[in-house]
């Protein structure tokens, strides 16, 4: 959706006027679009151009190396021909102008009419229609432009930057439109500026397959693909519609529609170099990224121009314009850094007692029973961390208790519960991330440390102990104190409470209970509290009424493991009592 | 919403993978996440981080310049301390590591633990903590780190390839930190990858003052502001925050999120940059782009950084990486081209008869009359349009004839008819763009010179023979054929009822009327065509069932004229009237 906007009748001039206040040092507004400052040699004037809404087509890939001249259409409608004849007339430089767009009737009209009344003014004017959409059409002719505007456009700013004439530049243009094949898939539709609703919607779990960049749903719509799928599907059909006499190295673009993210484009980047590699295809200077999008549109196409000794080096050279600038210079002589020398110390494991190594086995289940409760309740740990925060409380949680609990399940059955717990500690830590990560890490390996795996036997005393190393760790890392909305609310109680149990000989299972219920109990009374630290903070008042996630964890985690589950249930009691009476 | 993966849980992991494949040429990845490439001469290593989904954060601003290295975390998850470890050790080449990252208590937990470890390994290891948020907090230590993140990785990128010592690059970075304001809004919420629903939701009608980067909702819901309005908002709110002893000039970031625009943040630019100039700041090299974003979040942010003598030179260095390149040399010796010589020549009005001058008068109410059917159609042709189409043809409909009538208005009224339509024609044409535009402007025109404006009467067969020029120019220009689904399957039979009604001697109004009527019809029967011209033909079976929106709207237009409108109605049919009857 667009949004930002004073009249959206006057957003393609407005959103200019920004455009040309920004990059006022090396680019100008004429009627009708923007021209390049110029060198000191004339040059072919390459002269770019279409509806607004493409960004960064058409105005933003104006500057040294790419086109001198963009015009300036109003959202996804064709500039007139008055607009084109007054940007190429402002562009030319006594050496011809080359129109390049996308083959749209609107666009060819006008800028025809446009080249028409230029010739007659004696100003040398050639057209090169750009045609890459291989769903839009059988014939080549008829096919659309879609993100392929950019490799065409790319060549024939190299090939005039080089001081090549007229007829050299057009040669090449319609060579690297012949050269270029896109397929391009759309999420969602895209929303012009003022409207309330988007052109065109694509039904919920399906793609348009061969989308347009106006808006125009895709030719077909099929059910929703996994990224190695869609890399599969753009890579061969667009493979099937290899030109004749193509060689083997390809330039590339990944090109982002507008609401698809980067890291999207990123991910499905990598599946999509392994299909073309797999298919003998040499990648030559990939551009993955917002080339040629549609407002808002979710979606993205790929684009191969197969490259021959011509275009190759055309498609290599630098450019600078405001949205895509490219440099040799800068990389050459940087060489990558050796290796880092060994990775994480191979740790030993130290002599372990019978009784430590029958802990561990304790330990694992705990740690299971932590994944487990953690899996349980991910959605609803996220719903309240999502409240004031980010939302990622249940998910890291998750993450971390599962490398924990496989780390321990991984490691050595002569390893004792102390070094183990260091072990899974470590893991959540690393893997999770994160605040919880960090303080859920640090306080398993303090209650590791709490532990001596050489002792014959361990008591409710040393359970009580760890769990108060536990804690410690928390309050030293995390920097809360007690009222700042953190784990520490529920976690204390329920140190204390064990404590005190232990200490009066309270039977272990039970102390663990009342404990668990005390943590509960405090949890659920963090609804009214304010945050004071993390990064709820900042919306304290947003969170009055629901509990900390981490307490709530905590809470989850600690009553999880007071009774025993299903299945495993009587194991699990058996393994606490064996625990605490050892 | 981010539906580009394979695995959620690996996505973070995955399009890492693809984004290394991609920029292999300048950086490599190691545990944790990327080090780039390193130059012959050592240089202090500024390694930055936080959790993924903030693109181009962290790892897209990895390069000469910049940062050298960056951790890599979740989605909005710290990265471990272990992760911390392993790129800072990788990127050390034996001249000291600064860590910086925004004030977030996981990234704060992770890297001070990574910093430990490091120093007490003897690699100098200084900590920045970027803090630019004014919505977060009063205290500025406990404020957010946002966009300011850029400015502050950025000084320090710079100061470190000039070869500053570690003391330097850190009293820098700080200094940055301490000269740079935040502040944005956010439009829309982000849905983590996998996720079914956003993290949070911003009411309709409504925007969110002080969003954060990982999905938190604003500190604030306030009413949605026009684009002038908001810009105000964000320069008043952070000039508040001017810090002591700060300058006029300015380094700024108009940052966007994900989902907003680049043609809106380009608007919203035009207002904050004229709202500081006004306010006497001077603007220096700014960025308008995505430069930290939060996944898929519609919004923006504003931030400043004041320069002194020491931020300038660094905040305007060159640098090349992923996602953010500079460079001085491309524009050096480039020359804004010399304005054009004259605007558009200025048109003599031919001598017009009273007849014409009179007709002219009719012109003028048709003109109005077109544009008020196509104000009031505009939405349905809209809908129309957008089944196989980019459902812009009422708004360039209604544009056109919005200028058409204005200029007809605003012309002499010593002008013939002959000559007014063909200046209607001119700027219905210009202003429209589009196909529609440049159809309708050249029919004008065509009926236009059809007129003699010496002539001393106009009968109906003047009319009838305009009308057939104004078809004429339609079927030439636009290069299609009856049956091929455009307004030409309205327009012929229009034309040819017309011409028969008036050959028969048939009264005028009558002849119009009956050919009004074949136009509706005929424009009705479009629905069982298919596209075979123009951007509907790749979706030719969807647009079965829809007629075609060019023949609607002449459908539209010519049943408008047939009959009076309420209140300037009787004028109207006179007028019509006299025309065929003087």
């Amino acid at each position: 959706m667009t949004r930002l906007f004073d009249d959206p009748a006057n957003f393609a001039e407005d959103q200019l006027a920004g455009f040309l206040d920004l990059y006022a040092d090396r680019l100008r507004g004429v009627p009708g679009g923007v021209v390049a400052h110029r060198g000191e040699r004339p040059q072919v004037a390459v002269v770019i151009g279409g509806g607004s809404g493409h960004y960064p087509a058409f105005c933003g890939t104006v500057g040294p190396g790419m086109a001198d001249g963009a015009v300036v259409g109003n959202v996804f409608t064709s500039p007139s021909a008055t607009q084109v004849y007054s940007v190429a007339k402002a562009a030319d430089q006594g050496r011809g102008v080359i129109l390049s767009f996308g083959n749209y009737a609107g666009d060819v009209l006008n800028f025809r009419i446009a080249a028409e009344r230029l010739n007659a003014e004696g100003i040398d004017t050639r057209i090169v229609i750009v045609t890459d959409d291989v769903a839009s059409a059988e014939d080549e002719d008829k096919r659309r432009g879609i993100a392929g505007d950019f490799t065409v456009f790319k060549v024939m700013g190299a090939a005039a930057a080089e001081g090549l004439d007229l007829d050299e530049v057009e040669r090449l243009g319609r060579a690297a439109n012949a050269a270029t094949r896109s397929l391009g898939v759309a999420f969602s539709g895209c929303t012009l500026p003022g409207a309330g609703e988007p052109l065109f919607e694509v039904p919920e779990g399906h793609l348009g397959l061969g989308l347009g960049i106006h808006g125009e749903p895709g030719i077909e719509d099929v059910p929703m693909l996994k990224a190695h799928e869609l890399a599969a599907l753009l890579v061969e059909r667009i493979l099937q519609e290899t030109p004749a006499s193509a060689g083997r190295r390809v330039g590339a673009i990944l090109n982002g529609l507008g609401a698809t993210k980067y890291e999207e484009l990123f991910l499905l980047w990598g599946r999509v170099s392994a299909r073309l590699r797999e298919r003998g295809i040499e990648i030559v200077d990939p551009e993955v990224g917002e080339l040629v999008t549609s407002l808002d549109m979710g979606g993205c196409s790929l684009t191969l121009m197969w490259l021959d000794e011509e275009l190759e080096p055309r498609w290599r050279a630098d450019a600078y314009t405001p949205a895509y600038r490219k440099a040799r210079a800068p990389l050459s002589g940087l060489h990558a850094a050796d290796a880092i020398g060994g990775a994480a110390a191979v740790t030993e494991i130290p002599q372990a007692s019978s009784a430590a190594r029958e802990f561990a086995d304790r330990v694992r289940t705990v740690l299971a029973t932590i994944h487990r409760t953690m899996v349980d309740n991910e959605e609803e740990l996220g719903r309240i961390d999502a409240v004031a925060g980010d939302g990622d409380h249940g998910r890291g949680m998750v993450r971390g208790a599962r490398f924990a609990a496989e780390r321990a399940e991984q490691a050595s059955r002569e390893a004792g519960a102390g070094w183990l717990l260091r072990q899974a500690g470590q893991s959540w830590a690393e893997y999770a991330g994160g605040t919880s990560g960090v303080l859920w890490g640090a306080a398993l390996e303090a209650f590791g440390r709490s532990l001596d795996d050489a002792a014959e036997s361990y008591s409710a005393a040393d359970v009580a102990t760890g769990v108060r190393a536990f804690a410690d760790a928390i309050g030293d890392l995390g920097r809360a104190t007690p009222g700042d909305k953190t784990m520490l609310d529920a976690l204390l109680p329920f140190a204390d409470t064990l404590q005190r149990a232990t200490d009066s000989g309270v039977d272990p299972a039970e102390a663990w209970r009342s404990a668990a219920q005390a943590a509960t109990a405090a949890a659920e009374a963090t609804k009214d509290l304010r945050p004071k630290v993390g990064r709820a903070r900042p919306l304290a008042e947003r969170s009055l009424g629901t509990p900390d996630a981490g307490a709530t964890s905590l809470a989850l985690i600690v009553t999880a493991l007071a009774k025993p589950p299903h299945g495993q249930g009587q194991a699990h009691e058996q393994n606490r009592q064996g625990v605490t009476t050892v």
